[in-house]
C-alpha cells in the first residue's frame, strides 16, 4: 500500500501526528442526522486526506469532506442504521492521532 | 496501518480486486465543476470504502461519497486549481484495480 500519489519532497514534510480532529461525530452519531467533525491539517505538511466510515453490517450512506481553507476540513456523514461504527482519518498512509475512531450510532 | 475497523469474518470475505470503478472523473476533471465517477463494490464483500483526492500543491475542495444502494457508490469532487491530481480508491487497506488514478485537471 505505497502512496505513489505523493512526491518524495512532500512525503518528507508530511507528519500525520500533527493532524488534529475535533467534534461530536468522532464519538457519537445519530441515524438520519448530519454528523460532523473537523480536521485541521495545517501543521501536517502536504499529503492526501483520506476519510472512511463503516458500520457493522452496512456502509455509510454519505460522507462529505469540504475544505474550509487553510487546510481545515469539515466532514459531514450520515448513517441509516444504529450500531458501532468506525471512522478512519488518514493523512496519506498513516492514521492521524485517535484514528480509527469508534463511534456509537443511536 | 492495520484495519482494525473490520472484523475477522469480514476481512476473509473482502476482495478489493472485485471493486469496479467507472467514470470520466477517474481520468479528467474540470476546475470548478462537479467531477464524478461510480464505485461498484457489490462483488467485493464487506469492508470500508475509502476515497481521497489530492493535487500537486492544493487539496481537493470537496469530496462527496454517496451510497446509491446495493453497495454502489457515486463520488463527486471539485477542485479549484489545474494540474495533475491523484484519486485514490481503497477497499479497506487495499487499492482497488486502477487506483491510484492519475487525473488531469484542466
Amino acid at each position: 500500500s505505497s502512496s505513489s500519489s505523493t512526491a518524495t519532497s512532500t512525503k518528507l514534510t508530511s507528519d500525520a501526528s500533527k493532524v488534529v480532529c475535533h467534534g461530536a461525530g468522532l464519538t457519537k452519531a445519530l441515524v438520519g442526522q448530519k454528523n460532523t467533525f473537523t480536521i485541521d491539517s495545517s501543521k501536517a505538511g502536504s499529503n492526501m486526506l483520506i476519510v472512511g466510515v463503516h458500520g457493522p453490517h452496512t456502509p455509510c450512506e454519505e460522507v462529505y469532506v469540504k475544505h474550509m481553507g487553510n487546510k481545515l476540513y469539515n466532514v459531514t456523514y450520515t448513517v441509516k442504521d444504529k450500531g458501532s461504527y468506525t471512522v478512519i482519518v488518514k493523512w496519506g498512509d498513516d492514521n492521524v492521532p485517535g484514528s480509527p475512531y469508534k463511534v456509537a450510532v443511536a
